[in-house]
């Protein structure tokens, strides 16, 4: 163990290219990822804008085995790096992220290497990307995934740059990434948040940290994640209120069933510490807890980004939007409280049908759901890595995110198997293991949308996805109706199913209803 | 009548001053416009960039009521303006337009109006409105909604700029739009495109064309049109799979399904050419039409834009997003055929019901349908309103778009009579008629859902609006487990059902799952 250290301005020399990696930002999360790096040898430099945070900070964690140390002045601060340098960001991201990399630009030399930790929109990562390129500097826009608790003992790590900039990152950064046994994908003790990672013997330990290719692409990846996650979380919430409203299960009584579902193919973080709020008891009042939390869901922007990432690229990613719709609805509580009054639902809502097969509907329902879900988030990062120049490896992309993030889950190894069968897989849904699920747990899935529909139970994803699969398999849709409508009111031309695509033609609408006109040609439809 | 004349460069002097409106652009939209400004007795200017193109126009158009005068040299036609000059621009969106604002800026007076007519991105429309306000001009942005049979015989006009801006341009507007009966909202003949507008007597004529508001609020208007056209086209491809799918329809029974449908509420123009449509053989091969058009839909991009709007703003616009998706997924027709080999159906997808039941459900489930979306989009224009500072007119706004444009329809007179009683409705499903209607016809529209769900049709606008209407009346969420989650993995706070909102909690999460850190704070989910 080594002492950690406070350095007021104008720090003593024997400092000075002394430390492994330094962490600008001591709020939760840059906090929590210096003492990761600490913990595993490195010695840390910091340094936080207001210096009495790094002040407490040192005075905390007095021991770590890297040691640390924390620096008044951002001058002594960059000087105590061994070269090339390697300091990771870790503020609120936006401006703040330009004004730190603003004052430290001046300070580095050639081949030094800042790392965004935050989580920063991809097309800034790859402004700043190109920004510091050109003045000689190397630059990461790193993912960092699982909130302070995985940014403490083990998160996600999805960084994007140079090759160069990430061989000079590697070491660090798969050493304080989550870690899973590479066999079973299972998090290792330790890839959960709270306790050292300790092998079994014989067991190969794989980190959940990969580098996901140049420029913008970790901060891609990691928003579609975020995308990702939003769906999971509102796949479950509909999954409770099918529990609740249609079964009649109590908070505790669905606990049990989450607690159940985690043994199975839903093992995961979410479906696990949805078990544990289930029975958790509000210390106020000793009602059930979720019986006294708000519904009126936050969110932070990345749902968001992802959805208009998807509209931009035209990939339909419309389970993800969903759940991002449904946390804002969810926001106009009192605009609901007053409609309640005035929408009535069906006459008849009650289910009258067996208790426990209506539980192994809502499970497949959403186990089903999950597979849509991830299946458009992987052609999301398909077509952005498209158009941004890269090609995602989505075998190492589902690995990593198999311990130390929120969305870590068994399926994510069952995903990481599948593209390892097939790296050009066109769809999730489409890998044997997906395809034989869904084909297999399809009628109780239908099953509960249908009954959701029928009782008045809103179930936007579980729904929005059926519509994804049905969509998907379909081979003929009704766009050719649409296709027609356009071609009569607008001029807008189709394509024919006895024809090459890629030849346009435009029918002679009957007088009737379109009146020759002196001039052809489209509107804007 | 007046005859048309071409002026190449050097125009004489008569011309000067005579011409009571100009048109930029002679495209499809563009000339369709001017004729119709000629139509109604305006002495119309008329410019192109390309002249052979200006010549054209002016020799297959030779006698007006108003006079066309084509100009070579944009100077002149400038010059042949009445002052304050009124210049229409109707050249493709995006650079072009800035490109004519840039030429035409240097030849105008202080007072003198641009009005772009294309389909101009709302935020284009600010800028332009604000750089031309700097120079003294002034700027409408204006929405021009019918195709070019609008745009000929009467389109739906939405302007958006300065009170003053308006007055200068209302007679033409007021003049050229489509007109509908004032009592019964009906178009008048010329409301339907191709014939003349003749009012019978008695009859009180509104023009479908009003002030919307300030600087882009037109155009903001038009792309929500645009959005909840997609969203109508959509649901009334659903309609007709389910119809065929489903019930087993042939095309020419469902033209008249259709054809019966348009006899009652959902009486409209979308309605009334999907009849036609769908009896429409295929003059090469003689099978129905719609068999031979390709199931691959394309867009130009406004679903798309109102889609992000709804993100950006944070509004629930759930339906519309979903109808731009099932456009996208219907592009990916190789895709989906490909997976049609793999990912199954229900083994049991025979509708064993009566016909004319499933029939009245799917009629039921369109127009609970439509609510949902225009409720979806009129939420939208108020939020998009509020951002940029202004008051919407809803009554105003549904009844501009009773006649001309590509939504119109019986629905939105009544649209218009429910903000005409309550200009503040919260929510269009609350107008007394709608939610007697949704009330009325939810069960059907359920069935339409939930039969759908189980037999193996997509139906994401049907599915998706009925999520929305269950989310919105339901006074309890399950975004308190959502919330719970949050607060769980990432201590961002929750908000009590027995407290105020705005006071926010966090709960210490039993240590099992939550070891204790130095520092506390929030992630970013």
């Amino acid at each position: 163990m080594k002492p950690s250290a406070f350095h007021p301005a104008g720090a003593p020399a024997a400092t000075a290219a002394a430390c492994d990696i330094g962490m600008v930002g001591l709020a939760v999360m840059g906090a929590n990822l210096a003492l990761n790096m600490a913990d595993h040898g490195f010695a840390t430099a910091a340094y936080n804008r207001t210096t009495s945070v790094a002040e407490a900070f040192i005075k905390y964690n007095a021991q770590t085995p890297g040691g640390l140390h924390a620096f008044a002045d951002l001058k002594d601060f960059v000087r105590s790096l061994k070269r090339p340098r390697r300091i990771t960001i870790l503020v609120k991201a936006g401006p703040g992220t330009d004004a730190v990399i603003d004052s430290l630009t001046p300070l580095l030399d050639k081949g030094d290497c800042i790392i965004d930790g935050g989580n920063a929109h991809w097309e800034d990562t790859i402004r700043r990307e190109k920004a510091l390129r050109d003045k000689g500097l190397l630059f990461v826009g790193s993912g960092v995934s699982g909130g302070e608790l995985g940014a403490r003992f083990g998160p996600s790590l999805m960084p994007g740059g140079d090759e160069e900039a990430w061989n000079i990152i590697k070491p660090v950064w798969t050493a304080i990434a989550a870690k899973v046994d590479a066999r079973s994908g299972k998090p290792l003790l330790g890839g959960e948040p709270g306790t050292p990672v300790v092998a079994p013997p014989g067991v190969a330990v794989e980190p959940c940290a990969a580098h996901i290719g140049p420029r913008g692409a970790g901060h891609y990846v990691k928003m579609v994640h975020n995308g990702i996650e939003y769906g999971d979380m509102q796949m479950i919430c509909e999954a409770y209120d099918l529990l609740r409203r249609i079964v009649g299960l109590t908070p505790n009584e669905c606990a049990a069933v989450f607690a159940d579902w985690n043994t199975g193919e839903l093992d995961s973080f979410l479906v696990e510490i949805t078990a544990d709020i289930l029975q958790q008891k509000d210390p106020v009042t000793g009602r059930p807890f979720v019986d006294v939390v708000l519904d009126a869901a936050g969110q932070k922007g990345t749902g968001k980004w992802t959805s208009v990432s998807a509209l931009d690229l035209g990939v339909p990613a419309a389970t993800i939007a969903e759940a991002v719709f449904a946390r804002l609805i969810s926001a106009v509580k009192d605009e609901r409280t007053a409609a309640a009054k005035t929408l009535r639902g069906p006459a008849h809502a009650h289910y009258d049908g067996p208790k426990d097969l209506f539980v192994a509907c809502v499970r497949d329902a959403l186990y089903c759901s999950k597979i849509c879900s991830y299946a458009q988030g992987f052609q999301l990062i398909s077509a952005g890595a498209k158009e941004q120049g890269w090609t995602p490896d989505f075998k190492s992309i589902s690995a990593i995110w198999r311990g130390g993030c929120i969305i870590r889950a068994r399926f994510l190894h069952e995903i990481a198997e599948a593209y390892h069968a097939r790296p050009d897989l066109p769809n999730l849904m489409l890998a044997p293991f997906f395809a034989d699920a869904l084909n297999a747990k399809q009628h109780n899935w239908r099953r509960a949308v249908s009954t959701a529909a029928t009782l008045g139970v809103p179930v936007p994803t579980f729904s929005s996805a059926l519509a994804y699969y049905d969509s998907y398999r379909s081979e003929t849709l009704p766009a050719n109706l649409l296709q027609a409508q356009r071609d009569y009111f607008g001029a807008h031309t189709y394509e024919r199913t006895d024809q090459p695509r890629g030849n346009f033609f435009h029918l002679d609408w009957p007088e009737k209803n379109r009146p020759q006109l002196q001039v052809e040609g489209g509107g804007g439809h």
